[in-house]
């Protein structure tokens, strides 16, 4: 069976460049998927009850920063960024400027800010990207550094 | 309404010293929630089709890496850390050195490194722990670094 990761049209390690942009679609969020995410994966009371939440750091229900990151990897590996192998992350760094409230439609900005051939492994590398994951009134409610491991048409 | 998020045995900043470890529970996931998760947030064929995932990158059936990102959030909300205001990052890093299999358990050991006092707001401050999560095997499937707003109890 031949590797389904790489379609025709995916790119590889030669066709991108710092400064390449992608844009990814949107995706809308209510208050039940919020806290059917946090019911199994960040059980605390401002993501799961609305009364509860007005009286605690955050001032109303907000989403688990994880569920607003998972949404934001949706939205890349639906994006029109199609990388060869597909979209693997090495590592990241993110952090949330402000809370993803119910109703809120995401959406994310990335940009490759940098490209690294690996030095050890002749058929890969790695590119580091910036991601904005935005609301609908372009307020950012998550930024992340991303590196993803990127393959080479052809070993340097 | 008081805010239920400082329960009487949470821990403040002034509670808090550098190398202060906790302990998590563990918790097993299996194929059919590697791909549930997959299929709504990082719907990729090695995280969704056993069969196909044999010939791709991982070389196997993975979870997504913020599937594993998850997980540890809903480890350390419910392990003895029980921090004043609640789990709340402010921002982290993370890396995946391998990836969590179906029928893995993992569980998260975590450490404080550092405490910062906030300079601007008397009330908080910054701590950052190290989170290893670990599988049944002692395989570190994620590293974080995680920087957490936790609240004094007498303002500076």
């Amino acid at each position: 069976m031949l590797d389904p990761t790489y379609p025709p049209d995916a790119k590889y390690l030669e066709d991108l460049k710092v400064g390449d942009r992608f844009c990814s679609g949107s995706l809308q969020l209510d208050a039940a998927q919020i806290k059917a995410f946090a019911q199994h994966f960040d059980p605390q009371v401002f993501h799961l009850d609305e009364t509860v939440a007005e009286h605690t750091f955050f001032r109303g229900l907000a989403a688990s920063g994880w569920h607003t990151a998972a949404i934001t990897m949706r939205l890349l590996v639906t994006s029109d960024m199609k990388l060869a192998g597909g979209v693997i992350g090495a590592g990241v760094e993110l952090n949330w400027p402000a809370p993803t409230r119910p109703g809120d439609t995401l959406r994310v900005e990335s940009e490759i800010v940098e490209i690294t051939p690996s030095q050890s492994k002749p058929d890969r590398g790695i590119i580091k990207i910036h991601c904005k994951t935005v609301n609908q009134d372009g307020l950012v409610v998550q930024k992340m550094f991303a590196k993803l491991v990127v393959r080479r048409r052809q070993a340097a």
